[in-house]
């Protein structure tokens, strides 16, 4: 393609020290979550905010499309490239330029890891009050431009209520630079929030001011066994009412089971269906044991069946977590297996549940693994059979099941992975029309050729 | 005007029991905070969204501009309005259509108060977790549209972090509904922040959905007189470390002499020029008096001047929150006196105090008054003098004075009030030139005929 290499020279000169590659250098990279990642004709890191605004001048004058892409983690394909579109990769954009402890944020550049900033403000007694199982990965830039939840939004927020400031480059090159640290700024339309969430489609994310809170001085963790949802929700507003909650995890007996047997834990029980893995912090060890032991006296009030683990040691406290974290197994044991990520409101996820079970299982007798943050209402659910089987009739017919009445009751098909390239039709199936039109109305404001992550969030215009 | 008669004739028809004043019924309306607010030709107060739609539809249809009404407190000129434009006011949209306690949000019309709100949410125990000395009239609708901030934000983030979900009229009469109660959405492009802080220029929000927090048993108020604003942030910092710390409001001495003189509050000292009024939540009133008593230990270790009152009745909290919210006071001794919201870094304010104070009393003598949310970083500046004192020359050499660096420190001109008309020129004089470019491009895209609040937030197109 010699247009490419002409372009990749142009790049080259304008963007000092960028790492370009191409064929086998290309092919030698790990594509990350979603095998098309890396279909793009070249990837080109940059070292600065300057050289990628050149390069995607360079892409724009030449009317090449432009994939960004973090630490490939995304999970419905919004990092998908194909021959003829670039690929910037923006992990040579790792500096944590300041942790600032007086503040409390750090101001970072967005190909930085989640870890790399857990790490960087745990120094300082701080962390980014975000987390999630994906955290060595992960950057920041792809957490915004997805709107990442994980396992603190519940108290914290998402990703986009944990971002102060943020600068982009636009789809025109120009650079957009809003680095602001308070809280409170209402001086007009606020584009950060355009940005976040916007996978990329609207402008290449390369620096955030995130919000940091301080570390609690202890920590707990328990493994409840539950006899019903219900019993599983009750304990989370008993958790929560103590102001401890950091982590309320449920993993159902589909899902436990499986991962449980893995790892060789104690035997399953049909009495316990709902595991709940739950993560308090506050000011003393002594405090939270008594926490979690107030926590097991009143649920069994009302439960008596109910099963408690609490971790003896930053191992066994591992070893609780390792349950619900690694996901890896189930998609071992079914590669490509169809996965859902939804949010129902609390008030409805019981009857969300007892709905869906059989409506699945009248689809060809699935049996999904179900688990999730039951303290936002939001549920992974991933289908116990491989990629392979999914064809357009089965996907419409889980969708209907999985997605119906999910807009009515206020939830969302898509909690915090994102629409990608995967839940496009599942967005314009179930967005409002005023929504989508004025989706397309921005997208066509800000990236007029459609060159920023073509096919992703819209379908090309 | 036989035009603007025959238009309001056709809103009538098309909006079943709107409210509609011209003329002498227009002008016995009270303006609110801006005396020009009803300037336009009539007001129509819809009772429906179906009816905002029809209204704002036949508006377009006849190229009338709409100015939208909340509670009319806005503080910078956002609801003004001139002959041949229509006011819309919300006040007819003031249901609470329900408290979920369960999932923990509301769900509201936009003409709601703060307070409705809050009174409804703490039948259950719940409060909307933001709060403003204009509550009784202050509409959520119109805290949405400017993004208000109030004294709880340093804790639970400013209105957009309290805001699931939104509904609103688009100048084309579209009715955007995304009325999610989760905090967890990643579906596409998320609007509901772009017309967050739009103040009315890109839609006129409709309904909301508001998150809700338990509100503490027990509570403290105390007032603390500090020797400096270092001593002040100490306080803060440690207040805030006790993880109990609900409001922490700062006054600085030209303004605390000037409150406190009028509800004959003790005599003030010079020993201690910043006082702080601190509000505590938490289990027991015990506990609480614990904190307070623990937090003057701590401060008088290293500033052994400091005094502290604590309240021994909700009388006495009524009596030290007055000091704080009674700035009406302010603008009885000078009338319309130019007011200022800015938000500064934590670790930059007091070289900020320390810069403008000069700075100020170099322009014929100013001696500011000066309070705010110190916990935050947003202070409230109100000038000496009243408005008929400001000319150009005067207003840009304060605006020099207190503008200088905000943007490069990560601070903002506006920091809850917004821009309305009045910050028009500051945004295009400090605001990034690709930010002014970008919010053109949306206005443009969404508001084509610059129909929604023109002048507002950006010069008429």
């Amino acid at each position: 393609m010699p247009e490419i290499d002409a372009l990749l020279a142009a790049i080259r000169a304008a963007a000092p020290g960028v790492e370009v590659r191409t064929g086998a250098d290309l092919a030698a990279l790990h594509p990350g979550e979603h095998p098309d990642n890396l279909g793009g004709s070249a990837v080109v890191a940059p070292r600065d905010v300057a050289s990628l605004s050149a390069i995607v001048r360079i892409c724009a004058g030449a009317g090449l499309p432009v994939v960004t892409h973090g630490g490939r983690t995304g999970l419905v394909g919004g990092g998908i490239s194909v021959a003829g579109e670039i690929v910037v990769s923006l992990k040579n954009l790792d500096r944590i330029i300041e942790i600032d402890p007086i503040g409390g944020v750090a101001v970072v550049e967005a190909g930085v890891t989640l870890e790399a900033l857990q790490q960087a403000a745990a120094a300082y007694g701080l962390e980014p009050g975000i987390d999630l199982a994906a955290r060595g990965s992960a950057t920041l830039g792809g957490m915004a431009s997805t709107n990442a939840g994980g396992v603190m939004a519940f108290r914290n927020g998402v990703m986009r209520h944990r971002i102060l400031g943020l600068e982009a480059v636009l789809p025109d090159g120009g650079i957009y630079r809003d680095m602001v640290r308070v809280v409170k700024n209402s001086a007009g339309y606020d584009l950060k929030h355009l940005l976040i969430g916007a996978e990329g489609t609207l402008g290449v994310i390369t620096g955030l001011v995130v919000k940091l809170d301080p570390v609690p001085a202890a920590s707990a963790t328990a493994l409840f066994g539950l006899p019903s949802t219900e019993a599983a929700l009750t304990l989370m507003g008993l958790a929560r009412a103590t102001g401890t909650l950091r982590a309320c995890e449920a993993m159902w007996s589909r899902y436990f089971g499986f991962t449980a047997q893995h790892f060789g834990w104690r035997e399953t029980s049909e009495a316990t269906p709902v595991h709940l893995a739950i993560g308090l912090g506050g000011e003393t060890d002594e405090a939270l044991l008594a926490v979690l032991a107030g926590l097991y006296e009143a649920i069994c009030e009302t439960y008596s069946d109910t099963t408690a683990v609490v971790a003896g040691s930053v191992q066994q406290a591992h070893e609780i977590w390792r349950l619900r974290e690694e996901t890896a197994l189930m998609y071992r044991a079914f590669p490509a297996a169809p996965s859902y990520d939804i949010s129902v409101p609390l008030d409805r996820l019981g009857t969300y549940l007892a709905r869906i079970a059989p409506g699945l299982e009248a689809i060809d007798g699935l049996s999904p693994f179900i688990f999730g943050h039951v303290a936002d209402g939001n549920l992974h659910v991933v289908l116990d059979r491989p990629g392979s089987w999914m064809t357009d009739a089965r996907r419409d017919a889980v969708e209907q099941v999985l997605y119906d009445g999910i807009g009515a009751m206020g939830g969302s098909f898509s909690a915090e992975h994102g629409v990608g390239s995967k839940r496009i039709h599942a967005l314009l199936a179930t967005g409002d029309p005023v929504k989508l039109a004025t989706m397309r109305a921005i997208k066509q404001a800000l990236d007029p050729k459609g060159l920023f992550n073509p096919g992703k969030v819209l379908p090309v215009l």
